[in-house]
């Protein structure tokens, strides 16, 4: 079992050891209560697609150009008439307290130091009233809703009111996923650690009651965009009807996942439905896109493809685990620095002038 | 050897252990005599069908919906005016006797308490007649024909006598498959089990005389069909051309099966020939497939290209192995439950709306 | 090294336990001296080829066809008027006699068993006129031309009178192959075994002066037909326009061969490239292919995708160094065996049956 | 670490028994220091490119003919009116100082021995100067630019007065590449040992300033041009119409380079890039191609899709670690030797005749 001082942040490998997203998870693996390891890392089924969800990046090529002016990269994303300093976020996640004490706070810390959005969980173990206090960048709040409507429109309110900018409504779980691996391991949330915003999965660990969200329908989408006055995002879409049906119900952003491939084995790379997504959207609203980002490259294939920006997960929950909010912060910045770096390698000054004449060979037209 | 105490049902491995299908393979290769092992686990030749009939499910790519109401999951099948449980059956499979103390008594306990159909095979080591006593859910017979035609019409009234509802003739092994692997085991039937549907197959292991059925031809099928008085399958078909030629001499069902890969190497795999025969089937008969059913995904996979049920093989027999009729109602509930998650993470509230259109990429029509 | 009484057909296996061709390699390894055992095993450059050569068997899918009459099933094939028992012929293959102590003598008299053609090398290490005294079956005569038209010329008069009813002139090796690993394990033909038919290549094993064939060009195709009573096969031909030349030409026969994949690496494997040849030969004359033939299923892909016949080298060759003339019969008797049951399990009666209709997934027309 | 007297050219392994350029790799990896090895065998990111670089040779199959003439083989290539006597150049490769106690000294000997081009980097750790005094072939100068115009017209007159026949312009590394396996190894130049053209890089090792050559654009071409008085190419081009844009500003010639795979994960091989560009440039300028050349079949194969001659980089590195300039001589006479051998057993007797008929299966025009 962890010795609870092992990942108080002082750990014996120094932070500037990591080079590469990649590097955290082993050392992770180290740390970390194997349970919860197993929590963060498997995936449904035989795990072919959370393998697909990197092997998918890996396949595509970039195509570089030479000799353009990249003295200067621009990584900034326009979104709702803001700015994003890039387009990278932080994936929600559940029970970051199980993986380190700070728990989502460290999270919170780390992205603020990036300046990049955090999605808090539904099963966050720390209230956003907390993880507000100490943002530095926008929170976002991932929605898992519940049969009770008052309660689900108490939670939006809840969040709305302190301060979160964005609903993301996950909908693409309406039993738990065939977390086999998961299971085996048998993670349990530890003594003292709860998700004050869920009501009934917080002391369930991952037995989640299959009946939570299975009422979830494309009704409760009008309903919800009747009710979030933040930007309402919603998140586990994988074929361009349901993007265009949840479009033409207002919702303000199609965020394109397969839940970590923690749901249903052998469904697509998120990556690898992108494109279509993309073309049938049309630019009405901005996509995000998660499942797999790993290197500056994965950013990059990500937004050619048709993204607006990319949200990172696994990477950064070992990062926590490892160095909480420090580890958290040296995440994003190896993942910022290889996007600069790769966008002056391939011959682009900004994020905004990335497209599929990107990609060899030559996509069809 | 096996110490015959230790598969009787008190395995040292409690049941809700077994999380998955692939789960019981281990298992039962720690409790069973190797060449028994080896009999269930190996395929024709190199085994390279063996592998692909898994693989080729692993390669096709489910595209999920969202926001559908899948509060309540319907598996039912219509079948001949009757409606199965669930579109999972039992495959046939020889001398369960070996496996276990309780042999196809096990199996035909197992199934009735899941309510699936067993398809009991000419080599069952246990009586039809002993079999029927137990079914709580319908009994199939699997036939091997022989030369002699008045011994095979026998068989055919007795087991119809006994209440079997369907008769499925295999027609994919007119002389023994390439089984070097189960050849260089030694296979052979353990002393005081024998096969008393089999008159010459009965003693001889895996050693059966190739000559057995090489005498089986299309005039036999319309020969047979004019003896059955229930339902008639062809069991074997991986031709589409075949499969209009048995249906236009009016039997009752197709069976896409390539033997479990037992008897010719590098055939393709089931699953990957099913669309083409559930295309020239067009719906004049129902189309069972087997070979590779590991996950509910798997089951999903074959309702959309066309299957109206799937027969599961080495699963249930390395249950059996481990836990007798216990085993085999584990692994049978298993499968059934990532079916009824998987459907519903799919967005289908059931399996008659499965076709094609959840498979990425689109097939091209 | 080899203890010369280890191999001299007393193995200490017995035969009945080989059951497939792949289980002779390991058996010859053990027994060979590691720089005979390379020898055979080996191919040119990184052996990309050489797997290849197997894999693409592998890749091809058989589309097996049910309720056919297979009661009894043909294997012979037509050929220049008279009958081969079967599609198999024996590969020529260099230095038998550092195989074993019977070299060529044992696989004479091992093909006479199964009555199946040898092709005897140029670089035998029994002359060719010791090997016809014990030949049950046709030899045919594998040609490395020389310089010296006269001394060919003499060779070519001396196998035909000694009774070789073809002569195969090899025309893919104007050099000697990029055998890297070959040349690392050092191969030399052991004292006392010399190639009485080859003046140059004698006593120098694999170091074969390399300006040995380069003189050879299409104008000594000419001149070898008007000096080969007997038949002339051309062998080495991957490209259709070279067979169609050769067929202008007057030659026989065309072997399809990438010399086991010795001489370049990364060449398609043979039966990649038989359709196109067979498409362009037309039947004008028969085709042979050899290279990665291991398993009945290997023959009948051969056969369906256009050729004549086939040629089997290594196999035999670990064969023969198990277990000398034993060895090679049984060798053969496996091959034979798995084609004949192959055949009865696609539902073809005569490997004059076999076309590309066998094969999945149809081929586009 | 590396005992200094180790690699001083008298290694232990005798050089003739490298029988192929793979040998070279593990023989230094023996003898280098760690970090070293690493900077010479590391690639950029996770290394897939890397891995193509060689994969996509591997893949490419040869589509050898017979019996034509090829008693005399021509390797020869004209270029600017003169003759290489082989398509084989010495890639530009930093710190050969710290490879071998020689340094570049032993890269131009080995080269002259052979008669083939070295193109030596701004990074060389022997100064121009002395490097021109022992060349017995042409050398060629690889030019990093600096922001500073005066240095680098004063470099390029510097080493175009020394007798640079050329100088190549690296345009792929504005920044230095994602070299995670190369900072983790932590490579240092060793004491002693400098990089006299290069005033910023020097000390520096693998820790270039980022910001070197970000300032190089189209118009710094142009400037180029109107200062190089040899031939002017332009290196690290993979996109047509990057190379078109090039001629069009009166460069002498494109190479195709990747920088070996060691900026940019996921890029394209650059064998599979050359075509396109082979279609573009048509002939106007002769074009280059590096990475992956391990065979004579592989320049065979960069020369049959368009490339006017290639360089090899890593083997030789690895012959100089081992060797010094006997290893380098060794190195470039294995591969010249494949080249003539592959050249015969192709059908080929000069490089002039290779063009993509030689590809199996056609390529559609």
């Amino acid at each position: 079992m962890m010795n609870a001082a092992t990942n108080q942040g002082q750990s014996a490998v120094p932070l500037d050891k990591f080079l590469a997203l990649p590097d955290f998870e082993p050392a992770a693996k180290q740390v970390l209560p194997h349970p919860v390891y197993e929590y963060i890392a498997s995936g449904a089924g035989n795990e072919i697609t959370l393998i697909e969800n990197e092997r998918a990046y890996d396949r595509i090529r970039i195509w570089p150009r030479v000799l353009n002016d990249v003295r200067s990269v621009d990584t900034t994303v326009p979104l709702f008439g803001k700015m994003l300093s890039s387009p990278i976020l932080l994936a929600p996640a559940a029970y970051q307290g199980a993986m380190h004490p700070s728990g989502e706070l460290g999270t919170v810390r780390g992205a603020g130091r990036a300046g990049i959005p955090f999605v808090v969980s539904t099963n966050t173990t720390i209230p956003i009233e907390e993880l507000i206090k100490e943002a530095r960048a926008p929170l976002w709040f991932q929605l898992y809703t519940q049969n009770d409507r008052g309660y689900t429109s108490d939670l939006v309110q809840e969040v709305e009111a302190s301060g979160c900018e964005a609903v993301c409504v996950t909908v693409d779980t309406p039993v738990l996923g065939i977390r086999t691996r998961q299971f085996r391991a048998g993670f349990q949330l530890p003594p003292g650690v709860s998700t004050p915003h869920n009501r009934r999965g917080g002391g369930a660990g991952g037995n989640i009651d299959p009946s939570l969200h299975s009422h979830l329908q494309w009704q409760d989408i009008d309903w919800l965009r009747s009710i979030v006055r933040s930007k309402l995002w919603v998140k586990g879409i994988l074929h361009p009807d349901d993007a265009d049906r949840a479009i033409k119900m207002g919702v303000d952003g199609i965020m394109v996942s397969n839940h970590g491939a923690r749901n249903i084995d052998t469904i697509p790379a998120t990556i690898d439905v992108l494109p279509a997504i993309h073309e049938r959207v049309a630019g009405r609203v901005p996509v995000i896109v998660d499942g797999g980002i790993r290197r500056g490259t994965d950013v990059l294939k990500a937004l050619m493809r048709g993204a607006t920006a990319v949200m990172m997960g696994r990477p950064y929950l070992y990062a926590l685990a490892v160095g909480g909010e420090d580890g958290v912060a040296r995440c994003i910045e190896l993942l910022t620095k290889e996007l600069i770096y790769v966008l002056r390698l391939v011959g682009k000054a900004s994020v905004k002038e990335l497209d599929r004449s990107l990609e060899w060979p030559p996509v069809a037209s």
